[in-house]
């Protein structure tokens, strides 16, 4: 009989978001006057930018007539949307990336996961903890992870610790990995790099043959100089650097569904005879393989994005969610809580008060303030005794979060 | 050093379509004033139905407000378009299918592609040869098709030669294999498989402990009643078939990127332990953890295509496309040429005369004819001797390419 991939098998049930599912449920069925304002998953609730519905619109007009209507296109995404990105998120910075290592995709969960598909199976990864749960369970269906240890670590992936103690800032391993994980800005810690603390991981990347999966799906909150927006503003990083964007959290795409991978011709990888293949060359081979693009008319949107109106309104969203997490962060201090992140991120890491544990931390919050954050421990080990809050919600109700918080415990 | 999958060096270069673009765009460039008609690639030439532009449009235009706007949605798809789905694909007709058994995803090509991943990497794989490559390509990448063989099959891959000689049925193999995939009707044949006969590979996979992988994105092509649009028109499918189902064809949605993949919860694995899994639990948990579902926009295209306006349009579509084949089939025959496919089916099977190889009368096509067409070993050894031909153009081009064969091949 046909056996399964043990390897899911291995994975535990989420249970992080189906319990915070039915905590929140259960209490606003006992609770149905109270308004439970939700800072909990990180979805956006500004809409669209209007020059993204009229790309798609646009686009979607282009598909009534024979004469201009589009078929499968590239799967590596369609000239125009890759010149744009080119062009605008690297070249007029002083980066240098080419169009042709641009794979446009369906949003970066997506890219991410499938990434693995690329590299041996014993492929020894490392991440930070806590982490973005995609890099750990991809790594655990492509059998990589080894076992689930007591602590909730898997016996085979390497875990860099960021914590107050350390300055969220992770220490190079003693055990060498093949792949590394950074996102930065953090998911979930909302703190950052600086340029040289990067610089310290791509110099030990090009030191050791590792890769680094950069994620910088929240690089359009960074407003200080000394934090880079993208790995390859860091010398070295185009032969070790593979790096992952996303439309969802700049410009509103959650539902839209488009991101990027770029991947320089520089970063190697090893055969089994000894020579190098470009792994540019399997990701493409991976995408034209199992991926047949993204969207048309999403692509059309996200062309839309760097036309002077859509830059403009992508702006504003931005700045809209930043001044959340300033309401935020300085609410929350003053309520007493010790907070991380929220400068260049739209999390918030807040430490739990009076030693509480992350998830009576989330207790007292939805019971006391009616306010849904993610307890940090669903993120690994290091999160436990962290609460992550996000931005993403209205002005309203991010004032009203941190009004009850102030009036609840203010010390 | 960080080491590649070396499955991926196994796969040859896709030799196929970069071989046919180099001849066509060769000839364009030494026959600048020569018109020719491509019938290679399975793209459509009609624009889209306007329902779907409509729904697109509206959809977009609910992202405008905060209001209506959609974040991220259900990876499953959204309930509207899964219930539209079920409704009219399978209930209406019949054919027991619930709404949470229908994945909606971004076109058959990935779900086909990523379904291998929930296996165990020893299962044996069937395929019908000639066969649609991606079958076999995301096998070899998942490290189960073992070494190539010189005559261009794979040692560990289970071969079913669908030809002339076996009126393009698939004999039950003597090797049990774990895994089959069927596509009906069929990819590069055109052939169709009766109820009976499928109700034998239904049999054999329940009395062996085998799934079938049932690629059915040609079904709004079938027009016999003897032929089973769904695999679950076949008793006992539900306890051994996924059906892999696609926008593309019927509707236009090859660069919309939409398609289905329904699980039914009956269909089951084995664990190591011996107990066995529903395989629906772990496609369930591929995709949430590896996929963000497709765009909201894209889903309301699709589910515009189920209101009566849209059937009809699709309705016409598929006729238009189904008199090209009319027209090619008794073009050809009257050309003296035999071929195969073409009712039931957009795809025409086309025995090459005279004994020439597929890639000699593809080459005559083109310079005789200045038609372009896929020569059939491209599809696997069984496909020698065989050129496939689409009913995707335009009536016009059809007719000119028709016009063009009688006159050089008429006997």
């Amino acid at each position: 009989m046909i056996r399964i991939n043990e390897n899911f098998r291995k994975l535990p049930s989420s249970y992080l978001f189906s319990e915070i599912a039915r905590k929140v449920g259960s209490y606003e069925v006992s609770h149905p006057d109270v308004k439970v304002i939700r800072m909990g998953i990180g979805d956006v609730t500004l809409p669209l930018p209007r020059a993204a519905v009229e790309g798609v619109i646009a686009g979607a007009i282009d598909e009534l007539s024979s004469d201009t209507f589009h078929g499968y296109g590239p799967e590596q995404g369609h000239d125009m949307l890759r010149h744009a990105i080119g062009e605008n998120d690297y070249r007029r910075r002083g980066i240098n990336v080419a169009d042709d290592e641009i794979f446009v995709g369906d949003g970066a969960k997506s890219d991410i996961g499938n990434f693995v598909d690329i590299f041996a199976s014993d492929t020894r990864v490392a991440v930070t903890d806590p982490v973005y749960p995609v890099y750990v369970d991809s790594n655990v269906m492509a059998g990589r992870a080894g076992e689930l240890l007591a602590d909730g670590c898997w016996s085979r992936i390497i875990y860099l610790p960021c914590t107050a103690e350390n300055g969220f800032v992770p220490a190079l391993p003693s055990e060498v990995p093949d792949l590394i994980y950074l996102c930065y800005p953090n998911n979930p810690t909302g703190t950052v790099l600086s340029r040289s603390q990067l610089k310290e991981w791509v110099d030990y990347a090009r030191a050791n043959g590792a890769i680094i999966a950069f994620d910088s799906a929240y690089e359009a909150f960074v407003t200080d100089e000394d934090v880079p927006r993208s790995i390859y503003e860091i010398e070295g990083a185009r032969e070790v650097a593979v790096e992952f964007r996303s439309f969802s959290k700049t410009a509103g795409f959650t539902g839209m569904r488009l991101g990027y991978t770029v991947v320089p011709r520089e970063v190697m990888a090893l055969n089994s005879d000894g020579t190098r293949t470009p792994i540019r060359d399997l990701w493409l081979r991976r995408q034209t393989t199992k991926f047949n693009g993204a969207s048309y008319v999403v692509q059309c949107g996200g062309a839309a994005l760097y036309t002077p109106q859509g830059k403009t309104q992508v702006a504003g969203n931005i700045a809209y969610y930043r001044e959340n997490a300033e309401m935020l962060l300085s609410g929350l201090r003053e309520a007493g809580l010790t907070v991380y992140g929220g400068t260049n991120s739209p999390y918030i890491w807040v430490k739990t008060p009076d030693g509480m544990s992350s998830w009576q931390f989330f207790d007292f919050l939805l019971d006391t303030c009616h306010i849904v954050g993610t307890p940090g421990c669903g993120f690994g080990p290091s999160g436990e005794g962290y609460l992550r809050l996000t931005a993403f919600n209205t002005h309203e109700n991010t004032a009203e979060a941190v009004s009850r918080i102030r009036s609840f415990l203010k010390i």
